[in-house]
C-alpha cells in the first residue's frame, strides 16, 4: 500500500479511554476557571506567517510548522517565500492579535480562557509532542497585582481539583532580574540575551551558565559578579534578599513590596498549604515578560506544571499609540497534568449506567432493540444495541471491558430484564 | 507595523459570547451521542500527505493545506516535493487510518464520535470557512442496517435537542444508483464519474446534468435514458419506484427491502414526526460510499444540515487482506447548526449566578476582595473581582453587559451585601 497507518512523527491519536481522561481534565479546568470570571475565546489554529515571525514567540518561532502557499501564489524561490501561513506554536501571540483586533468591543478588564492545540516541530521525546494542548488564562487591562493574585488563585484552585496540592509556587520579577543584571555591569540592552542563557540554569547548571555567558563574549568580571550573586541567593530567603537590596539598591522598594504582598496573599488565600518560594534564578523563557513571573513545580517531576507572568509591552505592539497594555497570564501544562494523572492511575468518575441490549438478528429483532433502547435513552441512560453473537458470553465480556454495567437479552413477547454484568 | 490584526483569510476567531453558543452546541451533540453508546476519539489535525492524497478524500484533496518540510528535508524542487504533511480536510479519512492502526484493541463493533476542526482552502463565502468544525459519528464492524438505523436515530434525536424538528431525511442507495446507471447503458466503471456529475443536480438542474454528461463524452442514448428516468421519479413515491423495479429489475429485491425497512423504522422510532423521502437523485459527493446514503434538509436552507452513508470498502484499503470492513457514518453540519441557532436568536441557558465584587484599590482592599470572592466560589458561584472605578455606575453597567446578575461594593468592616444588577 505504501500508506502508513500510524500518525505522523511526534503526533498522537487518542482512543476513547484516553479521550475520557483528557476531557475530564479539560472540563475540570474550564469549569474552575469559569468560577473566577474567565471566559473562553477561540482563535484559529492558523495565523499569518508575519505575526508568527514577529519575534514575540521567541525560540518557538524556529519550531513553526509553515503552510505552503496555494495555487498561483506558489512561485518557487527562497524557502521564506514558499509559505504565507503557519500553525500557532502558542496561545499568547494569537491572544495579542485577538485583543488588538477586538479591543473596542471587549470589557475594560478582560479575563480570557484559551484551551487549544499548538504545534511545534520539536524532536519528539517522552512528554514532548508535536501537537499538544495548551491551556492559558490571561487578564488584559488590569495593571495592579490583583491580576497576578487572581491568576495564581485560579490556577492553584484548579490544580487542587485534581488532588494535586504538593507543589511549590516559584516567583520572581523580571524588573528585579533586569536590575540585578545591570548591577553586575551588563548593558541594559543585553539583559534579555543574558536571561535566555540564565533560563538554562535548570538544564546546564550554574557552571554551564557561566561558560555560556563567557562564550557569548560578556566580560569576565560581569559574569563572575552575576554568578556569585546567583549562587549566594540559592538557599537564601526572600527576607535576606530584601535586606541585601536595602544595602545594594538593585531595585525600587515598590517592586519588592508588591512581591511580598503577592507572596503573602497567595499563601493566605490558598485553600491548601501552598509553598511559595522566591527564586532569583527563575527567568521563564519568553522575551515578552515585563514584571512578576511565576511557575509551579511538583517534587517528582523535573518540569514545571504551570507557568506565567506579566507582559505589559506585548499587546500594544499590535495597537497604534498603545505602548503599554497591562497583561498577565498563567498557563497550566495540560499534557503534564494528563501524564501525572495517568501515572497515578487516576480513574475518571463514571457518569451514567451503561446498558447493553442484545436482540435477534432479524428485522423484528432490530426493531424491538431500537424501541427498547430509546425508552432507556429517554430516561437519560446510555444504551448500546447489538445483535446476538454466536457466543453470547464472549459478547457480554467484550462489552464489560468497555465499561458496560448491565445488559438484557431481548426475548420475543417478554419484558426487558436488566442484569448486572 | 505591517502586521495584520485580523485572522487569516477565511478563518474566524470567536468572542466569549460566540464560544458560549458553540460550546453549547458541542456539548449537546456530545452528550446526546454518548447516550447512544458512541465514544469520542481524537486524531491529530495533521496527517501524512500520502494518506491525504490517496484519493479517498475526493474533491477535498484539492483543497488541502500542505505543510512545508522542515530543515534539511526541504530541497527546492517540484511543488509536490515541498510538503510532507497536510491538515486534515475531513474526519473520515483520519478515522479509517485510526481504525487500521488500532483495530486489534478496538471492540468488534466500534461506535465513534469525532468533533474537531478540518481545513479547506476554499474561496471564502457566507457559511463557508477555511477552518470549520466537523462532527461525525461512525459505526465500524456492523454490516446490518442496525448501523444505519442507530446513526439516523442518534442524529435526529440530537437535532431535536436544538428544537429542530422541521426537516426531511432524504435517502437513497448507491447500489441502486449504480444499477440504474448500468440499466441506462453506462459501463460499470463509469458509474462513479456519472455520480459526480449527477451530484450537481441541486446546483445546475437536470438540464445542466444532461449537458455535462454529454460534454464528458457519454452516448446520447444512455444520457437520455438516465435523464428520463431521473425526471420520471422526481415526484414519485418509493412504492412507485419499487413497482417499476419489479418490472425492470434495476436492483436486487433485498436491497429494496432493506431500504423500506430503514425508512419505516426510522420514521416509527423518531420522537417527532420525521419526514422521510426516497430520492433517486441523491448522490452525496464522496466516492467512498457503497450502500445506503442519506442527508437531512430543512425547508429554509438550500444546504443539508447532516449527511452520511455506508462505506464498506474504504477502511479495508489500509488493512492487509481486508477487502471489506463494514462502516457507516453520519455527520452533523456543526457550523450550520450554529448559524441556524444564531439566526433564530437562540439564547444559551444561563449556568450560574454571576457575581461582581468591587473593592478598594489599596492592598487591604484587594486582600478583602480575594477573601470574599473565594467564599462565594467555594459555594460554586461565579465571581469576578474588580477595584472600584471612578465612575461606579459605569463600572456596574459594563459588567451587566457581560451578563453579571448581582454585585456588592465591599466596605471596610461591613458584611457583604449582594444587590441585583
Amino acid at each position: 500500500m505504501g500508506i502508513l497507518t500510524t500518525p505522523p512523527k511526534g503526533m498522537r491519536e487518542f482512543t476513547a479511554e484516553q479521550v475520557e481522561l483528557r476531557k475530564y481534565v479539560y472540563n475540570t479546568i474550564l469549569q474552575t476557571y469559569a468560577k473566577f470570571g474567565f471566559r473562553e475565546i477561540e482563535t484559529p489554529c492558523i495565523e499569518n506567517i508575519n505575526l508568527l515571525s514577529s519575534g514575540e514567540g521567541g525560540e518557538n518561532e524556529k519550531l513553526m510548522f509553515k503552510i505552503l502557499k496555494r495555487g498561483d501564489k506558489l512561485k518557487h524561490g527562497a524557502a521564506e517565500d514558499l509559505a504565507d501561513l503557519g500553525l500557532r506554536f502558542d496561545l499568547t501571540v494569537p491572544l495579542s492579535r485577538f485583543y488588538a483586533n477586538n479591543h473596542g468591543k471587549l470589557p475594560k478588564i478582560s479575563k480570557f480562557i484559551q484551551i487549544g492545540n499548538v504545534w511545534r516541530a520539536e524532536r519528539p521525546q517522552k512528554g514532548r509532542y508535536r501537537q499538544l494542548t495548551q491551556c492559558d488564562i490571561d487578564m488584559i487591562g488590569e495593571s495592579s497585582v490583583l491580576a497576578e493574585l487572581e491568576l495564581i488563585n485560579a490556577t492553584t484552585t484548579t490544580l487542587n481539583q485534581f488532588g494535586l496540592s504538593d507543589f511549590t509556587l516559584k516567583i520572581n520579577d523580571r524588573r528585579l532580574l533586569q536590575s540585578v543584571v545591570q548591577y553586575c555591569g551588563f548593558a541594559e540592552q543585553d539583559a534579555s540575551k543574558v536571561f535566555i542563557i540564565l533560563d538554562k540554569l535548570d538544564k546546564i547548571g550554574i557552571s554551564g551558565v557561566q561558560e555560556e555567558l563567557l562564550k557569548t563574549g560578556y566580560e569576565q568580571q560581569h559574569v563572575d559578579k552575576l554568578i556569585d550573586l546567583l549562587a549566594s541567593f540559592e538557599n537564601k530567603s526572600f527576607e535576606e534578599f530584601a535586606a541585601e537590596n536595602e544595602q545594594k539598591g538593585f531595585v525600587e522598594k515598590e517592586i519588592l513590596e508588591d512581591l511580598i504582598f503577592v507572596m503573602n496573599e497567595a499563601r493566605s488565600q490558598s485553600s491548601g498549604d501552598l509553598r511559595i518560594e522566591f527564586d532569583l534564578s527563575l527567568v521563564r523563557g519568553m522575551g515578552y515578560y515585563t514584571g512578576l513571573i511565576f511557575e509551579i513545580k511538583t517534587p517528582n517531576y523535573s518540569w514545571s506544571i504551570a507557568g506565567g507572568g506579566r507582559y505589559d509591552k506585548m499587546v500594544g505592539k499590535l495597537m497604534k499609540g498603545k505602548p503599554s497594555v497591562p497583561a498577565c497570564g498563567f498557563s497550566i501544562g495540560f499534557e503534564r497534568i494528563v501524564l501525572i494523572l495517568e501515572e497515578q492511575g487516576f480513574q475518571v468518575p463514571a457518569q451514567a449506567e451503561k446498558i447493553l441490549l442484545i436482540g435477534d438478528k432479524n428485522k423484528e429483532g432490530m426493531s424491538r432493540l431500537l424501541t427498547e433502547a430509546n425508552k432507556f435513552r429517554a430516561e437519560g441512560k446510555l444504551v448500546t444495541t447489538d445483535k446476538k453473537w454466536k457466543n453470547v458470553s464472549k459478547q457480554i465480556d467484550s462489552y464489560k471491558a468497555q465499561g458496560f454495567t448491565s445488559f438484557a437479552i431481548l426475548r420475543e413477547d417478554q419484558p426487558v430484564e436488566l442484569k448486572e454484568i
